[in-house]
């Protein structure tokens, strides 16, 4: 234990400026109905306009406005029933003045129409004459051409991950196959003399590859593609070996384990061997996840996680999300983004000052109210992280929370 | 328009009894790595105990807590330290009162020690000899045998969606493959004369097919499988035919469009058509999405949208994900959970009584205030869809809600 080690403890909003520093993966142009949850690599412009021509918003009669002008319950319009509109069709007939034209939903609107009645508000006299109850202003219930979308106009920005809507919007456009950025690739390597494939029985001082498995979920789950390259025995040679092929084949490489320092030595060892490598930071002082590693070869982030999972998941979490965001492409506003909900602390809470505390909670609604119940105990025991709904952070600045707390619960 | 429909309009809260009403999909055993985001068949029972062995969670030295008892920094305790314990092997030494062995994190603690002695809190006098500086408890720094998970507990629960930390806990356990609902099908069918398939230049009066697309997405995003069937005509063996395929094919049917009267009144001739159908609802007390139809057809859900593709966005949200949650085997207290966040209404709403509106919002950051901010104007603007972060609801019983309200925010 002579090789006790000092880290160069950085700030998480230091690290946050490092992993901006790295430049997003490449292009490809991919089927629109597989792009859920893709980031463009380029604005959308829109070739047309939006609706191409004015369309009816409601069930009823097209019209000139004018023709129900003064029109109420008492005093209805009466009007000659030209024709109607067949959808997905251009109207065969138009309307003069007192004239209206049956119209669907979505339907085009004849000439000299340039508002709909909607039926609710119109009795039928006979096959060819309705009374109209209430007036309607020119444009009323109809979208007119270029409305919703005008031809010229950006509709989306670089950067944007695709929902379920800019699906919809880019199918409007007729964009059928969408510029996207790659997925990441995140090559995944265990380390640990310890650490057995879980298809294994681990013998007695053994465990099973835990960190690899939740890797795999939290890379997925972020966008990116995990490339799981296996278990590197606790020496230089091993792990080297795994360090090149994952930089071969990946865009990223997170090293797990190694949660002992001599292990810990080691990977910083291996990285600062390999040509062009820079070791940004060694130490984060968030807890758990001190003892992160963030490097830089040849562009492409390298993070050494810590070997408790429950500590991973953390690090996971408020570092290499967000790293995996920014080199698959996502706009700078929406980068680390996490999903949170607003609760009170069930309990009082310690922490140590100048550094970031991460308490895993369980969400509990107690009547009105949403309480944040911290899952304490020893650190480690991964029970706890099925257990949590998410984290609460404790300030760098801050003693601790009391009981009642308003606090903001990150989910995972 | 002498159809004119009287909706037999039921609450929100009876659609869900109904969405209750329907049996899961059957099972498959999957790789745990593809596990993410699918649902669980069975409870997991552990037929181990974790961790198998007594292990040390800091590195320094495993030691008897007895032979630190005293220690301080005045006061150290001295002991020999007779060995090491290397990572993934059973311990070769054991220790004495008086003695300590060398661990790193995860290793297990020899034979007569009990805890561990972090190393910062020790100094070494020589190779052989350390000064501790603090004294341990019995089973300080160590993970004891089953004090994470015991033999024989139930550690996940049938109906438990998989997340990264579910996959960590499963590997720990051995568990390479996993039994899981299949991922239900969901057959998506456009219906409409106005409607052509995206690729196409839509004719003026004509519309691409922007709901199959957003649905696409939408289904992915609930967990379920799209599979879309193309756009039927406004007449009855068009939709018929894709009825019959839909229901061979799929596990649940989502027939989109058909937003006039007319439409609508098809489609449920068409359900009505076929063996074994019951219409269990036709209208729904909520705004946007009125018009949409549930029905029973061989214990498959068929749910009719409306056409304009921002209210069915709001008819899946509020129903269908729920649905589709419910035959994919989610669990009764996670069914229809939604993402939400807390915000500040930015202007006055009106409402109708007697009805759930949903407006869409978009979220501002104002200071230290999150404020939602309705984007109102004409329904079916495709734009507002893309604008817009989530849904608020107006109750049923409320008129409209105040600037400044305290809203919860949907997220989508």
């Amino acid at each position: 234990m002579t090789g006790k080690e000092f880290f160069k403890v950085t700030s998480l909003e230091n690290i946050y400026d490092l992993i901006g520093t790295f430049p997003p993966v490449g292009e490809e142009i991919i089927p629109l109905d597989r792009s859920l949850g893709r980031i463009l690599t380029r604005d959308t412009i829109s070739e047309i306009n939006l609706p191409e021509f004015t369309r009816a918003t409601m069930d009823g009669y097209a019209v000139g406005a004018r023709s129900t002008f003064g029109a109420s319950e008492s005093m209805p319009a009466v009007l000659s029933v030209v024709g109607s509109v067949a959808m997905g069709e251009i109207p065969g007939v138009s309307a003069r003045s007192g004239e209206a034209v049956r119209i669907a939903t979505g339907g085009m609107l004849p000439e000299g129409t340039d508002s709909v009645v909607m039926v609710e508000h119109t009795q039928a006299l006979d096959e060819h004459t309705i009374e109209c109850f209430r007036s309607v202003a020119p444009l009323q219930n109809v979208i007119e051409i270029g409305e919703d979308i005008r031809k010229g106009e950006k509709i989306l920005s670089k950067g944007t991950r695709i929902r379920p809507q800019e699906m919809g919007v880019l199918a409007a456009l007729g964009q059928s196959r969408v510029p996207v950025y790659r997925q990441p690739v995140a090559a995944i390597i265990s380390s640990g003399d310890e650490i057995v494939p879980i298809e294994e029985t681990p013998g007695l001082s053994q465990l099973r590859d835990v960190n690899a498995h939740t890797l795999t979920g939290l890379v997925k789950l972020s966008g990116g593609i995990p490339l799981y390259l296996g278990i590197a025995r606790d020496n230089s040679e091993e792990l080297n070996r795994l360090l090149q092929r994952a930089l071969a084949r990946a865009d990223m490489v997170l090293i797990s384990g190694g949660s002992s320092v001599g292990s810990r030595d080691l990977t910083l060892d291996v990285i600062r061997g390999l040509p062009d490598s820079e070791i940004l930071a060694h130490g984060v002082s968030i807890s758990p996840g001190k003892p992160t590693i963030l490097a830089r070869i040849k562009e492409k982030p390298i993070w050494g996680l810590p070997g408790q999972v429950t500590s991973a998941m953390v690090v996971f979490y408020m570092m290499v999300r967000r790293s995996l965001e920014k080199i698959g492409g996502l706009s700078e506003e929406k980068l680390g983004k996490l999903q949170e909900v607003d609760a009170l602390l069930s309990r009082n809470l310690a922490s140590v000052q100048g550094r970031e505390d991460y308490i895993r909670i369980k969400l509990v609604q107690k009547g009105e109210h949403l309480y944040a119940e911290p899952l304490l105990g020893k650190s480690g025991l991964i029970h706890t992280m099925v257990k949590a709904d998410g984290l609460i952070r404790i300030d760098r600045n801050s003693e601790g929370l009391d009981r009642n707390s308003h606090v903001k619960v990150i989910l995972f």
